[in-house]
């Protein structure tokens, strides 16, 4: 077998480390999956919509911090990739995507496929290739993949031309190492550490980093605990380590008034990582920063440094020595009583098991289970950062491909889990100890609230149907089971404990519809 | 209330004759919501994953021929929309969408969702404007309708700006009139009728419009039987009158190798809407154009002109005079034998309705049934002549709503069927007469061809599982259930008739999984 072009990629990906690719491809990228098939170090697993495939690249990333990869079939397959690719990029999730394009003397022909995919790659990576010669191929996706591990870039699109895939090509390209981590702001430290000192709960410290990390949310709780200042993690962390002896981090609210109202007493703000809290979208009459006007920023570390590393030098500052958290889990009292969100939360707090990793994407009934489960035992928190729904599910199998030790917990709506129901399907392949929470209120509901505080009124008999998913309600364990899922509901807590203690016990995928 | 700038677009769309949209709204489209429910001229159907919405669109726009909208959440809900829409763009199907954006002064914040909407846009419409204040919308939507009207656009995409929505205006822009239909090429008529009537099976009459008519049938049936042309239509055409006394085209077939073959002996190809056929993908050592080297092409007419005038002018130029043709239905012999692709041909042909609608998504298993079908009754043949798979049941949806007194029967694969399975909830909430077919293999059966084809050998151990659907295999009975459509299954002839007649009968949506 002579070496080709799609070798050379192949080739390149494991050498950095790539070592995983969820896969939807097409006729374009059958060397491609022949390459894959031929090198050991690369594991690849199907995917039957782009979307999972995405998301599930992200979740990886997320919890291995190394790159993963997808493959996808020309334009129209980087196309359903793409709102999980936004999502990768706003979560600074490494992600390189290799697309298979028409061979380059095919192109001028306009075949049925024939489509701008560097035009659609623009849009959602940091970096975008065309590789234009099998000999060039190695080289290009060593610098790529370079830029993805710096701190500058995470999401890398590389093209491949059928042709330039099945060329022959011996050239192997030199290593190109990544640019150094970005340091910390040393001064704005210090600055931070005398504004913290005299603010008391006029400051606000603000965690941000794509990892906040145990350590950093103990040095942060021990900073607060020293200061009196007002400390929050933003919104949506990509991913957070909490619960067992983990100091809890209070959020922004998602909510523009509540976040608003949490803020207002603010003059200062420390960021870690973080960046000024702004609303999720504009309301008539409402700001869209959350910080008070005139809130003085200190900016101790951007976004991609070691924020770890700035907290650390933050509490030696001001003498802050963290403590371990005292977890006070009670279980839910009623246990015939029905599901709402505070019983929920109760409920899915008290059954986590160690090590869980809670992939959350509840937003109208999930309210209380962030607050609830900084009692669990030791877990991962991820959330979406770029706000595009539908990334739950494919990040959980993500996060299981990459923690097969652990137990996955996703937990969404039923209007959400609706745009990448696919993948379910890629659970019961793997057989993913996946168990999925769909929060079933039949409706979209959180549209129905936002219809009226945006100034638009509130739904009529003619809008009303629109924001509605009854007539018919989705039947989640049928759909579930069509996916080779299994799955059950739950109306009260007892019925949810039981659930979720069964899936935690067994192998496998397992859905669980609560009727909210 | 107050006339504001949602208000300013939907009576544009609507004075333009635009009275369906497919919907999958968020926050930033709440106005565009409320606006659509005060105007009384237009209908709004919830889809519940944006690729759904845009090959409803595309759907609609076909069997009306007028333009469909969409209404998609930003950046992201417009990325879900892209797939279907490129193919929308290729069919030459006239869709507008609508998508929401956050206020101008919201976007410099980076909020979650912000995202180059414009640029996502750019690479699958013809028309892209972003509506800067209120008072420009009415003029600006109605430039953007008279383009997509006119023979050179199909797809435009307006992008607006929550506070331009919500911003009053009372401007009114004056109604723009689309550019007039392209003309025929006489000259190139002239020209064709001589080589024709001159060059015997030595020339192809090609014909290639959007929306092929039964009577561009019969004229190009009985050119055919006048000069001995070969006579082909594209082997994907958006819209083609067929059945009942209509001739029967034969089309180019869709694989390389026996398309060149059909189309080694031609000297000379008549081009009607057509162009140049061209292989769906490059194969080594391949051509990738139809056409044999040094044939002669002679364009009568352009593709978003009159080609049923053309047609009329080439046959009255041949003095040749269309026939009516004589079906010969003959029903399947055998009715305990499995369903192959001809049995399946056979027994589906033989059920097919008077004025059915056929969206055809079948490729590995459906190669007769076109062939077959042209001796049933009089019904229309709707193909994807953009190639991203997931089309044709999104694309039924759009039909089905814009012919609510005919019957629409999809027939698809159940790779392709899943990427948009979505579509089903829409079938279901709009009690749609559609019959969806899906031709489960369990595979990826066409890529495991297309493999060695191209010279990628053949799928090794581990290769074997990335082209498989099995291992899981999709209980397509549950997941249509889950939706609420009702479902069988079929695995011989006779359950199979049985069950389309049982389809055909009801009202509502139904699917049928067909065991190949």
């Amino acid at each position: 077998m002579t070496r080709n072009g799609a070798d050379a990629l192949v080739e390149a990906l494991v050498a950095a480390g790539v070592d995983t690719c969820f896969a939807n491809p097409g006729t374009t990228e059958m060397h491609l999956l022949a390459a894959l098939g031929r090198h050991p170090g690369m594991h690849t697993h199907l995917c039957v919509f782009e979307g999972v495939a995405s998301g599930a690249a992200d979740g990886y990333a997320r919890m291995t911090g190394k790159p993963a990869a997808t493959l996808l079939h020309l334009g129209p397959g980087f196309a359903n990739a793409m709102a999980n690719l936004h999502n990768a990029k706003k979560a600074n999730s490494a992600v390189v995507n290799i697309v298979g394009e028409h061979a380059t003397y095919h192109l001028e022909l306009d075949a049925p496929l024939t489509a701008d995919i560097e035009g659609m790659a623009e849009t959602v990576s940091d970096v975008v290739a065309t590789l234009e010669s099998a000999d060039e191929v190695s080289a290009a996706t060593n610098h790529a993949l370079a830029e993805i591990a710096g701190p500058s870039a995470r999401v890398a699109t590389l093209v491949l031309p059928n042709d330039v895939a099945w060329s022959p090509t011996d050239v192997a390209g030199e290593p190109v190492a990544p640019a150094p981590a970005l340091e910390f702001d040393a001064q704005a430290v210090a600055r931070a550490a005398r504004t913290l000192s005299e603010g008391g709960s006029g400051v606000a410290l603000l965690l941000g980093a794509p990892f906040v990390t145990a350590r950093m949310a103990s040095l942060a709780d021990a900073i607060q605990k020293k200061t009196g200042c007002r400390l929050f993690a933003e919104s949506a962390v990509s991913r957070m380590e909490r619960g067992g002896d983990t100091p809890p981090l209070p959020r922004v609210p998602f909510h523009v008034d509540p976040a608003t109202e949490a803020l207002a007493e603010v003059w200062a703000a420390v960021l870690v990582g973080a960046r000024a809290p702004v609303a999720f979208f504009a309301y008539p009459g409402r700001r869209s920063e959350l910080l008070p006007k005139g809130c003085e920023t200190i900016a101790v570390s951007p976004l991609l440094a070691d924020a770890e590393k700035a907290l650390e030098a933050l509490a030696a500052a001001l003498e802050a020595k963290p403590e371990p958290h005292r977890p006070t889990l009670v279980a839910p009292a009623d246990r015939s009583a029905v599901i709402t969100p505070e019983t929920l939360a109760a409920t899915v707090a008290h059954a986590l098991p160690e090590q869980a990793i809670v992939v959350d994407e509840s937003i109208t009934n999930g309210g209380f289970l962030y607050a609830y489960c900084g009692d669990a035992g030791r877990h991962d928190w991820i959330n979406n950062r770029g706000g595009s729904i539908g990334y739950s599910t494919p990040v959980a199998v993500g996060a299981a491909v990459a923690c097969p030790d652990r137990r996955v917990l996703t937990i969404t709506g039923d209007g959400s889990a609706l745009y990448t129901l696919q993948s379910l399907w890629s659970m019961a392949r793997d057989q993913l100890d996946i168990t999925v929470l769909i929060l079933a209120n039949r409706s979209y509901k959180i549209l129905a609230n936002e219809m009226s505080k945006i100034g638009a009124g509130n739904p009529g008999e003619r809008e009303a149907p629109l924001l509605s998913l009854d007539h018919p309600e989705p039947q989640w364990t049928q759909l579930a089971q069509g996916f080779g899922v299994s799955a059950e509901r739950a109306t009260t807590v007892a019925e949810l404990d039981a659930a979720l203690r069964g899936a935690f016990s067994s192998s496998g995928p397992r859905l669980i519809e609560v009727v909210m």
